[in-house]
């Protein structure tokens, strides 16, 4: 068991019109509109190398998650039985952290527009990644 | 610009073969060898609903890493052109998180065994999560 704990500053924020997330669809997949990712200066150069077309991983952190959720209901659908939450993709867990493979569209200084995502506005962005090609995916 | 942070807390760690990072492969089909995860018991009920065959992703907090670098030559090749480190998948980075698509091979209470795993041993890990399937992955 590890004692440690360590700090998470966000690179950035996700602007989109979601604004809430009962209105956030499950997946980016299931007709999430696309955002604007706004990284902070202090660490813009590190998407140098970025361009549209790419595929990257976004990764969020859900700020409104409950951290003390070990089970639940798949899709809160409360007819599916409990399931582990690390056996899930809900953002209830221990450390809400989210993935949302998206298509870079737009490039602007330090916004990067990209779909689709279902991160509500708001949403806090902490580290950004190539996607590998599908057949070799994390 | 997002002032708050967050603490993450591991939710267990891997348990390999691999010792240090000069031995690792850059990814897990390098040539990685299996790994067990071992989770933390307070949080072992969250691993309901995983099953051996199952593909997920185990996220990594990369201790060992350089949180300041911001460019850096890709795979540690000087002849390569600097790049952004969110255009690589190297562990220097600000927020040093690691994604590992993985197979698990084997269950035993709070332990998992999985593979290939590209992270060295005593690697944080902070989370795990079911792979969407290849096509639709985030």
């Amino acid at each position: 068991m590890i004692k440690a704990s360590y700090k998470i500053e966000p690179i950035g924020i996700v602007r989109s019109e979601l604004v809430n997330c009962e209105a956030a669809p499950h997946q980016g997949n299931e007709g999430a509109p696309d955002a604007w990712l706004e990284v902070n200066t202090t660490v813009a150069e590190a998407l140098e190398g970025i361009k549209p077309g790419d595929e990257i991983i976004v990764i969020t952190w859900f700020h409104k998650a409950h951290r003390n959720t070990l089970k639940l209901h798949p899709r809160g659908d409360k007819s599916m039985p409990l399931k582990g939450s690390f056996a899930t993709r809900s953002p209830d867990r221990p450390n809400p952290i989210g993935l949302h493979r998206v298509t870079v569209l737009e490039i602007t200084g330090n916004r990067l527009k990209v779909g689709p995502i279902e991160a509500v506005d708001g949403t806090p962005v902490i580290d950004i990644k190539p996607a590998l090609p599908r057949t070799e995916d994390s």
